[in-house]
């Protein structure tokens, strides 16, 4: 069996979940949903399909220590910084070249950081069944999410007809990949359904990969293997990356390569999964009381409805005759915010970034 | 002159304004409004008008620690604890007993700890007439409030025809004092125009207070009569009240002697006054945006409107998408109270207290 590697991707300013997440302390070093942070589970979930060895993290350089704190188990040269975002194409890439290195011939799964996976067996069938796909064919694979509802957070793909069977589970071709759909386009695949939601779970051999970079996007394949090159030759990874990685294409690997490439595959989930994509989502992973209030720490409430309260252990917040509010404490800061506004938190979060007084909280 | 006291009741466990105050920390030791304690305030703005040795505070032993805190500037004398609540009445003997002990011959005015009071020269200038009448008359002198709205939280006082007039300004009889009216009552009062806002303001003479609790409060009285009878033989006062305290009969002073006694004169303050009786009314003393929110201390406001936000100045509130709210940041808690439901307030400090895990916000 060839070596299998795990990238994860753990980037991200995680502005939806402040004031807990800040550009340091983004949402997958904290535990939003679960008793660890969410990176942090991500790493224990792989542990029954790869050694800890073989699990490297993409983060960026304001993250870097915190990345380190939460993964005290992964060797310090498996947690890689990007000086600088160049979106997930040159994110793949990196990638790729980390796992190349250390062996050409292995095939990595590339796995954000930050989802809320509880089942953690089916995941690792999952994952083991993609990477004998990808192992015993030139493929692009992917897990695809079964849709619960039209959402419009997320881009779709649109399976084909089942090309193989591995350990009893089908595996499709991909007739498309499609951007985040309106509400009425979602609600069409989610009737239709032959669409999984893009969950960003990807998984495919090196030498396959590399070829599609070539083929689909030369110009960040050139690049990379410039920072290629520089390995090759002892060049220390941080001043390599420092030099030559903003120099790199700057786009999406769903535009880049998923929606060209004709060698995609794709498998669903039999795993529950969660992407908490902001703080209204939480509310799904927390006991609710008669009223549909939930809490993580100390909070009362009196006459109120379904609010989502956010508190240390030793803060405690009472609600009174208030509905649908996200309030969430944390030492230097509080938000009080209602549910259906809780896009707007990234504005607030902005307009704290042009006062000097208040850039703190960012 | 005959010597002129003041006695500032200072007793209250402000639950209206948890969770800025707590059974130690009331209201009255807590710059709610203004930018010192409001017995602090309440102090100085006797400074016109009497020596400071004059003015002595009747308090509660759980707050006497936190009343010597913020009154530095008064003997230690002069800081009085009731070992229990025995309700006002009680609280104007012991007032009387404490004046009497230094000037069977003087007169005292008896006076709130926690009403905000800016205009401190027509005060003084009230409470100047106010002594002039009870001095020259034996007469139970109270100081009324104008109504700029039907009140259902105050009691009121009917006034009579004027009986005397002591530097341009009317001293009115007084036909009747009136508990706590519902609405339509007190829109009435409001149109009548012959109704003042009862706040608990008393002028008189040591011999008339003595004298009118004699006559309609005679168990009362005799009780207090003891306490006088120990306090002349030199015991500790502390002790004295400690053993003869609790069981002096438990009645309010309007009940008791104001409703009863005809000897009860009224003039009309010309001095603002407000007694900030819970957080809604601190809106009033607070700059307001464009949308009708108000803060003390760091805050932002999105989408928002008519938020009332107390938060230390090293805590920051971000509200978005809310009103109506009021949001109160302390250390150890944090209240985020529908501002229609802030009498309820305390039934959420009452629940507090059923939790033993929860007692120490109280």
């Amino acid at each position: 069996m060839a070596k299998r590697y795990a990238v994860i991707m753990a980037g991200g300013k995680g502005e939806r979940f402040w004031p807990a997440s800040r550009l340091a302390r983004p949402k997958h070093l904290l535990p939003i949903v679960g008793d660890k942070p969410m990176l942090a589970q991500t790493v224990e979930r792989l542990g029954g399909s790869l050694p800890v060895e073989n699990v490297i993290v993409i983060t960026n350089i304001e993250q870097l220590e915190g990345v380190r704190a939460v993964c005290p188990m992964l060797p310090a040269e498996n947690v890689v910084a990007e000086p600088v975002g160049r979106d997930t194409a040159a994110a793949v890439g990196l990638a790729m070249l980390l796992v190349k290195q250390r062996d050409p011939e292995a095939s990595l799964a590339m796995l954000p950081a930050d989802a809320f996976i509880q089942d953690a067996d089916s995941f690792q069938t999952a994952l083991d069944i993609a990477f004998q796909a990808a192992e015993t064919s030139p493929s692009l694979v992917t897990i695809g999410i079964q849709p619960t509802e039209p959402a419009t957070g997320y881009g779709y793909i649109h399976r084909g007809p089942v090309e193989r069977v591995i350990g009893n589970r089908d595996i499709f071709g991909v007739r498309q990949f499609k951007e985040k759909p309106d509400l009425e386009t979602a609600k069409c695949y989610l009737q239709n359904g032959e669409y999984f939601w893009n969950a960003g779970m990807f998984v495919w051999k090196v030498s396959t990969i590399s070829e599609a970079l070539a083929e689909f996007t030369p110009a960040l394949k050139a690049g990379l293997d410039d920072i290629e090159s520089g390995m090759a030759s002892g060049q220390d990874l941080a001043e390599l990356l420092d030099e030559l990685y903003p120099k790199l294409e700057k786009i999406s690997v769903d535009f880049a390569v998923m929606e060209k490439a004709k060698n995609v595959l794709t498998l669903a989930a039999t795993f529950d999964w969660d992407d908490v994509g902001a703080w209204p989502a939480i509310e799904r992973h927390l006991p609710a009381d008669r009223a549909g209030n939930v809490k993580q720490g100390g909070a009362k409430f009196l006459n109120c409805s379904s609010n989502i309260v956010v508190s240390g252990d030793d803060h405690f917040v009472a609600l009174i005759g208030v509905e649908d509010l996200i309030v969430v404490h944390v030492d230097d800061a509080t938000l009080v915010c209602k549910k259906d506004q809780a896009q707007n938190i990234k504005q607030m979060v902005k307009s704290l970034g042009e006062e000097e007084a208040l850039r703190k909280l960012l």
